[in-house]
């Protein structure tokens, strides 16, 4: 028994090309970056906008030419133009245009006579329809992206720039992709997608390690008063705070989103989330976007095809849509990345209980066929990443679930199962990464819940609209985090996460 | 000359049945929601989980019977199960099914004989497979939404519960589905989708109405110290804080994505933006989403085609999709809405300069075609609401395009025109509903950007960053904000801005 697909009903309003809302321009992708290279458009005459990457002067038969490699950004390879002496625009070009300028260029697509392109631009001079406009020129003894080869460190601190480079305008493409890839996967199969709150003042989200939003600092600032804590409460008076309470960022859309599944069956959010850990490590950042599934009517097996099936169209659409920034980070960032990335579409993923999981860790110890630097293994620790990592790459070689934690080290709101010491959560490693998506089963059942929150130390009390849940018609349901910079950084190969945000957030660092 | 379609190559991994993800559940909208509403299922057998919206006992020729309708939140309809004296589970729905219960049926679908469905579910008590089983059941003295009719009030009051009401559940699935469609027409226009960040500490944003951002306030509290304003700077000390300089939500992504336009061409950025404005309005929010797409050589007419395009598209795509949702906002919220949406789609918007629209209002005062309350109409002014509507309403009866405004009335950012009177913005207003969206084409030249940076009493040293856009390779540059709750409202008829958005989050408020 199959179900049939959501109806989708095409629309009637048709997509106009490109050029209705840009002015007449053709992107260098819709040239050069279809299946022929071009072909097709020879001896069309076209108009092209985008920065310089190179010019430079040959003598030719026919007088001087330039030739000029222009960008746009829609795709990681340039266009070449190939601009005649005495064409219109060509002495202010001669003079004007170096790496970074900003030209259009209208002109007559033409065969390349280079083995390494199939068409380029020809802008003559014979024929008056044809020119070369220098929009923007570059003082290049200023301009910080001149030369060829920058430092990652250096082109963070020009983060406004740096799109500019080959790696970042790389980044940008597989990162628009991956996120249009994270709302088809769910919107086609009948998700809907909830905006969960940035801004929180709920009780149960407790204040560690959160970033805490406030207008009563500024009003104190041009009151030129101090703010005063409260020796009995030990808190700032928030009445004239704009939330009237102490009110803080989001570290998760969880149980926000959970209210939604538990009256529309699936939802997912895709949303910033933010953590004040004064972390600097290449894996952390204090703003970073999370995409949070939650499904109900579903247990962690569920959830766990789920997964297997969010990340294997990932990395599929990742493959069919950005093949060539694809190729440049296997060439450039990890060698092997697109054998590593195919591999994960070979088969099902591994799926391992916690408890065989160290089962095997403590015999392959003993077998000698491992040695740990924490060699202290045993049931009830949380996996140190060398586990994971061992797990995953050794044990398995391919994506493995672990699932069915010890309750100690899980969440309150995951499931406990059976035995009364696991819970339905799961992490899925993936080989050279470790934890790639963390998932569970919520706790359902009203009584266990309360036991669970009084057990973490936390106050029932602060989770009524939460209990309410598990009151009014409750239902099991299950559901997991992806950090999307995580999943670019699997995608890509790009090994500091500070590199797959457009401006990444860090201690000290919020400038741009 | 026509631009080709961006290549779109399908994805290789199949779209696996919806029953693979969360368990072999068959959903209501697949059952009901497709173009036969169900006539294809009937003989089959399914599993179809979700909440009882009403339940009723009748004597039937059979024995006693229970008409039990079910929703899943997929779409507005519930499906009907007609549940058997003696089936698998019947005395225990018999006690415990009230609406707001959830359930899960295996059941065959069958013809049903009433007028209003063609097909409903047979729970049968001669097949062992068949069966009604309570998941959770509903204290109804208790359950806050177990009458049929609550207030809009008292539903922002139970925001966790509140998608289960028929219209924030409407409004969930039209919410997600214009989400939907915001990238699929911009992914589809090759423009890439850039995550603007959300904590800045950007010289250039200024304090004003924004939400500042900290971690020493918390720090103060745990230490029981006061924070003090210095009184040389005026600021509390902020060394030991997160970014170390007071760092505060952002209002808009537009200057940041300006950054990657200059790089990549086409962009958009869709995200949460915050105003700390002390706003009590049906029409404002302290947290609210925007779409704010960047265009590279691009002049206010393309963005002007750009905001028409997307606009219709948004409406169709309503049309197309969410059909049921926009009929049940007909009946219920703005008679007449359908009729209304399908008008957008009538022929081109009007555009009219502001200078025109001017001339326009002060002509028909004088003729006296109209009487505004606010009788000062002069160049130069901000029009108000009522003059906006009466120019989209009664002069033209369309969406309509002001454009060109003076500058004193605009922001800098905004490209002054050779008048050196306006500068190129446009307003797009709307018949009932006024201002949709805003655009403008943005100051590429650096010596009038700084002009009108000082003019605005700005420092110009503020913009280091948004100078250099200017310094290194400019290009004509154009963009627009919209407010996404705004097009909801737009869409959907509905009136308070708090029912369109999740959790609404305004002064005093910011719980769940």
């Amino acid at each position: 028994m199959t179900a049939t697909s959501p109806q989708v009903i095409e629309s009637k309003v048709p997509i106009k090309s490109y050029s209705s809302c840009v002015g007449g321009r053709t992107r260098v992708k819709d040239i050069i970056g279809v299946q022929d290279q071009g072909e097709s458009w020879i001896g069309q005459t076209v108009t092209v906008c985008g920065w310089v990457k190179t010019a430079r002067n040959q003598k030719g038969d026919d007088g001087l030419m330039m030739f000029v490699e222009i960008s746009d950004g829609s795709m990681l390879q340039g266009i070449q133009a190939v601009v005649f002496e005495n064409c219109v625009g060509y002495s202010k070009a001669q003079s004007q245009l170096g790496t970074g300028a900003s030209v259009k260029i209208v002109a007559e697509i033409v065969r390349s006579p280079a083995a390494k392109q199939v068409v380029e631009l020809a802008v003559r001079a014979d024929n008056s329809t044809h020119k070369i406009e220098v929009l923007g020129s570059v003082n290049s003894s200023e301009y910080p992206l001149a030369k060829k080869q920058h430092s990652r460190e250096f082109l963070r601190e020009i983060a406004h720039l740096r799109p500019r480079s080959n790696l970042i305008g790389a980044v940008a493409r597989v990162r628009s992709s991956l996120a249009a890839c994270v709302h088809d996967f769910f919107q086609h199969r009948g998700f809907l997608y909830v905006h969960t709150p940035i801004i929180t003042a709920a009780d149960c989200e407790g204040a560690g390690e959160m970033f805490q939003v406030s207008t009563i600092m500024a009003k104190a600032e041009k009151e030129g008063k101090s703010l005063v804590v409260d020796p009995k409460t030990g808190k700032f008076d928030y009445e004239s705070d704009f939330f009237a309470k102490p009110s803080f960022l989001t570290v998760s859309g969880q149980l926000s989103v959970e209210n939604y599944a538990c009256a529309l069956s699936d939802v997912y959010t895709f949303g910033p989330t933010f953590r004040a850990e004064n972390s600097h490590t290449s894996r952390h950042l204090a703003e970073f976007w999370m995409i949070e599934p939650e499904i109900a009517f579903a247990d962690i097996h569920d959830d766990m095809n789920c997964i297997e099936d969010f990340l294997k169209f990932s990395v599929q659409w990742a493959l069919d849509k950005n093949m060539d920034d694809l190729q440049f980070f296997d060439e450039r960032v990890e060698k092997g990345l697109i054998n590593r990335l195919r591999a994960v579409l070979d088969g099902p993923f591994a799926k391992v209980s916690y408890t065989e999981a160290i089962e095997i860790l403590i015999r392959d110890m003993k077998d000698k066929k491992v040695k740990f630097e924490n060699t202290k293994v045993f049931w009830g620790m949380d996996l140190d990443s060398e586990h994971e990592r061992y797990i995953t790459e050794k044990v398995f070689n391919k994506p493995t679930f672990v699932y069915n934690y010890p309750k100690e080290i899980k969440a309150f709101y995951m499931r406990l199962n059976e035995d009364g010491k696991t819970v339905a959560a799961t992490d899925c490693l993936a080989p050279g990464i470790g934890e790639v998506v963390g998932g569970s089963q919520r706790e359902e059942r009203l009584d266990i819940l309360d036991a669970r929150i009084t057990e973490s130390g936390l106050n029932v009390e602060d989770y009524g609209f939460y209990r309410d849940l598990r009151k009014y018609g409750s239902v099991p349901h299950a559901g997991f985090g992806v950090g999307f910079e995580r999943l670019i950084m699997y995608i890509t190969g790009v090994e500091n996460i500070r590199d797959v945000i457009p401006f990444p957030r860090f201690p000290g660092h919020a400038e741009f």
